[in-house]
């Protein structure tokens, strides 16, 4: 048995997410099908961010155990040419049977791209809100995030879940052209976590919401009603972080 | 009669380029049928610049006479209503009749993007060639295109054609990310310049053609079988210039 770690981008547009489901394209079925073809055997991803529909990545990991030992290069360039043009596999290592690709992630980090102006070329990947009168609050709100929180204020209700507690680590904007870009990582992500942050500084940047009434959502541990979810096709998992000796 | 001058932005991808064919879908015809609804009669559009299938626009220029007049908000809110997503109306101005969309333009800008590396993200606006291990030597070939040119040798042959002449005003390369971006302005462009430029420039970045070699083949004035086309979906219409009382 030999295990295998997978670097991939997708564009999430035309897949049902990254999770296997019966009927519909999605990201892990349509790798899944290519090792099956690559190995002649029906193998598991498992994967560090299950991405709902519509979510891209550029650098989503996966791992899974193969019954025998092929090139990194040889099943590189096989997954390549069995996949859609919409995936591409970056690199394949293999890795000892230590490292999984969920379980062993330290950090996770996404980006969100807002578009400034309605846009036809970058729709696929950026959600235009409509005009932002008040960027420099949104920049603001955001602030505090950075740190331990409870997120249930920003989360779907998850049965089962025993906490709702994340470590932000990092929480930047920046401008790239007529995108404004939001990039956060954290330890974990709870459901719907940034999509509805997003939808949240979204109001604070129309002047719905002023910074300090975003924090005290956050702060209330409730869930709000007027907090709604960005469209999904703004969302990208940028990168995954593991320990130096998985890295 | 009222004349209106559009500024439209598209991707190109799933258009047959922008101009009007039967039984296809052009830039044009789904913006013409738009006007049609919109002022009830069938009007025509005349563009800057004809971009070919898989090409895209970020400020094509187009305008159109109109037999009565509608306010500018009107229209453009309806041709963004009646068109499909991957078309943008930026804005909608009236003019009056010395405007030429076509004929008063005094340069064309254009952008071609290259990618440093396969991309599923940026796979519809972005052309991946392969490892180019020379990106300085393509950055110094560029430079003799600076200045007025017999530009025969990156062109179609073009039957009635009086001369090949273009002004270059602007040459620039720069880098988004993991894209290498070529700007390039002129005067004008003959058919199929750019890509051409770009498949050369590409054989300097693959070390096939030193920057000496590509000048050479520029100042031959002869077609040259070797350089090939790069494809449609990295080039992009960025800009079209008019004279200060017509911008």
């Amino acid at each position: 048995m030999v295990r295998y770690k997978l670097l991939i981008e997708y564009d999430g547009t035309d897949f049902h997410g990254w999770q296997l489901q019966p009927d519909v394209r999605t990201v892990q079925g349509e790798i899944e099908q290519a090792l099956q073809t690559v190995f002649k055997d029906r193998l598991r991803l498992s994967a560090a961010g299950r991405t709902d529909t519509g979510v891209h990545a550029a650098g989503q990991v996966a791992h899974f155990d193969a019954p025998h030992f092929l090139p990194v290069e040889r099943i590189r360039g096989s997954l390549n040419a069995l996949t859609g043009r919409d995936v591409v596999v970056h690199a394949v290592d293999e890795v000892d049977e230590t490292f999984h690709a969920r379980f062993s992630a330290q950090a996770r980090q996404y980006f969100y791209r807002i578009a400034l102006q309605k846009t036809a070329i970058h729709r696929r990947l950026a959600f235009y809100p409509g005009q932002l009168p008040h960027v420099p609050a949104m920049q603001e709100a955001a602030q505090c995030l950075m740190g331990s929180h409870d997120f249930r204020a920003f989360s779907k209700k998850i049965p089962g879940e025993k906490h709702y507690l994340c470590d932000v680590e990092q929480v930047e904007w920046f401008r790239e052209g007529e995108m404004l870009i939001f990039r956060i990582r954290a330890n974990r992500f709870l459901h719907s976590m940034i999509r509805l942050l997003i939808g949240g500084l979204i109001k604070v940047g129309k002047g719905q919401l002023s910074p300090q009434q975003f924090a005290e959502i956050l702060h209330s541990r409730q869930q709000n009603n007027t907090i709604y979810k960005a469209p999904a096709n703004g969302l990208c998992l940028e990168k995954v972080y593991y320990p130096r000796h998985h890295a």
